[in-house]
């Protein structure tokens, strides 16, 4: 066995250096220190069909540091997956071998990944995923030794060892040298290997180029029962290249052509050794549940009620409806309703903890097998987790996050629970979906289309109860808005969403007293956005449009509506925002949509300013200058 | 001493109950267990000056679990710093003491906490800056049981370790309760001690209710030499009132009338204890250099330089010229090159490794401390801390940020390590300012003025070479422009900036070349915005404005402009934006810009468009469908 598997291991080692210089970048060293690891694992231990990829019984394969996909990709090519002009096409435009693995292009591999930290926590996913539908299939998630100084690792070591994931394996390839120095633990196996226990993980610590004792841990992780297992490599960065082999400065560094010939000779030469990776055991019948009918809640209308809690109810009855729906909640599901789920189906919800980064991996890994992943907690702490929603949406997943608790109107726990920020962040995630309900029918009736999306969606709820708008019997389309209150003496058109719609509607009804005709527009569907209503509403009502929201002025619904007035045929029209604009304090949710210019009287005023004949200025503009931003307390 | 003791923290559970009973709102039982570590640490071990709050030599303490806050004011209460009618505005539309701490209002705090797991890592800035400037002062973070979910935490415990912070000391208040449910670790004390261990800490476990016990847990923490000291304190959530004391479904709520009537009759009735606080010892000189004219780098024009080479040269010149500067790297300075601060400055630059978070906060420790903090690493990898920059400037903190490899223009590593979402990411940060700049001399500029700005900076870098545009002369006001080319015959404006301003001279070439002019603004302010600038240029090219950017199309440059277009007075253009829309994939620099439709052709063919007679088109929009994305290489 060692002689093939060296055999391999060599060719692993020769591939990476040969596509690397082919393309003339990319990290030679750090797939030379994990060949002996990828070998072991493919000939003898990794159980995948390659004609199959997404076959349920797979076991799957994470490359936490992506970086060093040369060695995957020269596994792919030796497991007969991808052929030699493929593999030399590396990074190069149009290959599906990208510079970091890419499932959108390439469907071998489940996940982007390439920011670092994130590998296990999709470990974690997919583990879950395997328990739950009662499949044998294991996780191995190779890392580097760089990475584990990303808390996000410790919160997937933290959540694999409260789930006791002995169908998880993580692989710490410990070469001791990052980028551009020393990890902080060099080759400290016992740190390593006390911090995995501490965590409640059985750790061994084995050579990483000794093919014996590598299959030995292999088989020692799939023996043991009860908790998973992390396996910490000691290895050398361009490991069988004497001239770069545990030697700094070769981090993401091709070898030049001469370099790579003499390292190609050193390990022995050009070979072309096949992988036979062992095919999994034929699915087993998954007993899941069949899909039923959805009865969405309904809620009369005037009833008060928080659209948190109707995308609780909403999602308890998509649970219901559909066996491939879990729920991930960050310890708040008390607040973002979740708890309706959780309480139903207890064995499809997830308590992930105060942990959102692997909340959110987590669902990625469960997502990608096949799950319709909904994942709350206060929209503010969404924030935590933005790389790895980014990367959730490189990855080519289905991930619905829910993000309670937005804005101002929270009232008293002040700005740190409160997101400002959520839908700039949401919007500028690539292929996303964005809807801020104001009302409960809306949110369930929303949510059951999110479920049909594909990426990333987001559903901002408030924490205040507010009335019931709509009849149960409304439909909401994404894309959409609503026009609520229109004439055709319509002075300017007012676009709220979520809390703020509220406000518009009572600024209607006074501006109304006041004989002013306003359009009213429910912009629920933040991205995308109506463009087609509301350029009608431009039109209609002077030219004229105010938006009001409960976020920062930047990225939210207010740059929303104007993306609606871009484009070479498109013009602007007159738009002022109200939005927040100064750093919130505690008071009471009415109190602090004042101090915040974003109430009904706010609207009333801008309304009333807006349609009087202001001449155009063009020479001031009034903002204030860099930096400063005031306290609406102070 | 254990009476007063005893007494004291009594009053202070007495007085958590008070205020948020008649807050009607707050954290009562998650204050209550605290209580008795707060007690003792401000009566014996606590060396601080409330009159003299900044002073150098005061120890820090910060309140990780923020929502504990009513157990702080009530012991600035005691301490006499605040009365008790102050105290009893907990809450209050205007009050100081808002729902968490909140340093904007209340300087008695160093920062904004309330999302968890941040104070330790905070804690470890301000005990690397007292080291740094060899100050005898100690950190104290209070911290929940809850929030060591947080991989946050664990950044900041490996940090400390591997500084071997001895004057900084984590206090775990291990109440067993979190939110919604019991926290993953309950009372297991032995699971925490192995964490902190594990990460290089001294760690002891406590009852956090012997004030004895605690008061020796303390002192033994103060004569550790060369570790950290985390102590864990047994705790009930809710003690002193046994109808809550360690019962679930007490979090977050305050007592009614008549239950805190009880408690505090339980608790020996309302008093009035006072704390002594101890004072620190005198300032000692601090020894600091004395600042130098700042001599920033210089470039000829037309030399290729990169932005984010000109960052480093920057940065070691502002090292060199104040001795207030220090620099956080997450171990990518040689990309960076924050290194060549590091190489001058070695004292003062910090090697944070691969944890962004961690790094972050760690800046805002140094910065509420008066140090001028840079933090940088790839712009991509900054979203791993959106909620620490977030709380930052909640802080009231300034620190200053840099991000480089922004955008496609990075070529082969691919779409995991290209910013597309960082401007909309840093312009929805409250009081933000962000630019962009496009050539070495203007990088350099701009950050000697970020230096003197308050709050958050965002400087956005880029990967590869560009040419110099400026001389080393020229002045780049933050919230101005640059028209780097203009004619009375422009018949549109070209917006860009960073690596697209040179496509757009490009395309300026080439448009010339066929007769068309057209204006080129280079918008390397991005926040706050030149209105001004702007709105002249629409005026005098015939309304027509087209902006191009290397980043997705919401929350960037084209949101930026638009900005400049809202507002009742404004004239309004037309408005085509040039973004990345789809995902992009490897290649090289110029074949990703083309591929994303943002290079110099696609600007020409834009402008060309643009500039025919389109008639306006009010009805349809071309926009696609929710959720789909295409993958620019397919």
């Amino acid at each position: 066995m060692a002689d093939t598997l060296a055999d391999l291991a060599a060719q692993l080692r020769i591939d990476s250096i040969r596509c690397t210089t082919a393309a003339g970048s990319g990290h030679p060293s750090s797939s030379m220190s994990a060949a002996d690891i990828v070998a072991v694992l493919f000939q003898k231990h990794l159980r995948f069909d390659f004609q199959q990829p997404k076959a349920p019984n797979n076991d799957r394969f994470v490359l936490s540091k992506g970086h060093a996909c040369p060695v995957l990709y020269s596994a792919f090519k030796a497991a007969g997956a991808i052929d030699d002009t493929e593999l030399m096409t590396l990074r190069q435009f149009g290959s599906r071998l990208e510079g970091h693995p890419n499932p959108h292009v390439l469907p071998l591999v489940d996940v982007a990944t390439g920011s670092l930290g994130q590998g296990l926590a999709i470990g974690v996913g997919m583990a879950l995923a395997a328990r739950l539908d009662r499949l044998p299939f294991r996780t191995y998630v190779l890392m580097g030794d760089s990475e584990t100084a990303e808390g996000s690792v410790w919160e997937a070591f933290d959540k694999a060892g409260h789930y006791q994931l002995d169908n998880l394996c993580a692989l710490i390839d410990m070469n001791r040298l990052g980028q551009s120095t020393e990890t902080e633990l060099g080759w400290d196996a016992d740190a390593y290997l006390a911090r995995a226990r501490a965590f409640g993980w059985h750790a061994v610590a084995v050579d990483g180029h000794d093919l014996e004792a590598i299959d030995r841990a292999f088989t020692e992780a799939q023996g043991k029962r009860g908790q998973p297992t992390c396996i910490v490599f000691k290895t050398q960065k361009g490991q069988g290249y004497s001239l770069i082999a545990n030697q700094p400065g070769w981090h993401g560094k091709p070898l030049p052509e001469d370099k790579a010939k003499e390292a190609i000779q050193e390990l022995g030469g050009e070979r072309d050794v096949r992988i036979q990776v062992k095919k999994p055991d034929a699915m087993r019948p998954s007993g899941q549940d069949a899909a039923s009918a959805l009865k969405l809640p309904m809620y009369e209308v005037g009833q008060k009620e928080a659209t948190r809690k109707a995308y609780g109810d909403a999602l308890l009855a998509l649970g219901t409806a559909r066996p491939d729906v879990v729920a991930l909640d960050a310890e708040v599901s008390n607040s973002t309703y979740s708890q309706e789920f959780k309480k139903a189906h207890p064995q499809r919800y997830f308590e992930m903890y105060i942990a959102e980064q692997n909340m959110v991996s987590t669902a990625v890994g469960m997502a990608v097998l096949g799950k319709r992943a909904f994942v709350s907690t206060f929209a503010a702490f969404l924030s935590r987790a933005y790389d790895q929603i980014r990367m959730a949406a490189l990855s080519n997943a289905t991930v619905h996050l829910c993000g309670s608790h937005a804005g101002v109107s929270i009232g008293e726990d002040g700005p740190s629970q409160m997101a400002l920020e959520d839908l700039a962040m949401m919007r500028a995630v690539g292929g996303s979906t964005v809807v801020y309900p104001s009302d409960a029918n809306q949110t369930a009736k929303l949510l059951a289309q999110l479920v049909e999306c594909q990426g990333i969606t987001y559903l901002r709820s408030t924490r205040e109860k507010t009335p019931v708008l709509y009849p149960a019997s409304e439909e909401f389309p994404i894309g959409g808005c609503k026009v609520l209150r229109q004439s055709d003496q319509d002075v300017a058109t007012v676009v709220g969403a979520g809390i703020t719609l509220h406000e518009a509607l009572k600024a209607y009804a006074l501006l109304k007293e006041d004989g002013v005709q306003v359009r009213v527009i429910d912009l629920y569907s933040v991205k995308p956005v109506d463009v087609k209503t509301l350029r009608k509403a431009a039109r209609e009502t002077q030219g004229r449009i105010l938006v009001v929201e409960d976020h920062w002025s930047e990225g939210g619904l207010g740059d929303a509506v104007l993306e609606a007035f871009t484009g070479e045929r498109a013009r602007l029209p007159t738009v002022v925002r109200l939005a927040v604009k100064k750093l919130p304090g505690s008071g009471k949710p009415d109190e602090l949509l004042s101090a915040a210019g974003i109430d009904a009287e706010h609207i009333v005023d801008s309304v009333t300013s807006l349609v009087e004949d202001s001449p155009l200025d063009t020479e001031s503009d009034g903002r204030p200058e860099a930096g400063t931003w005031g306290h609406t307390n102070a």
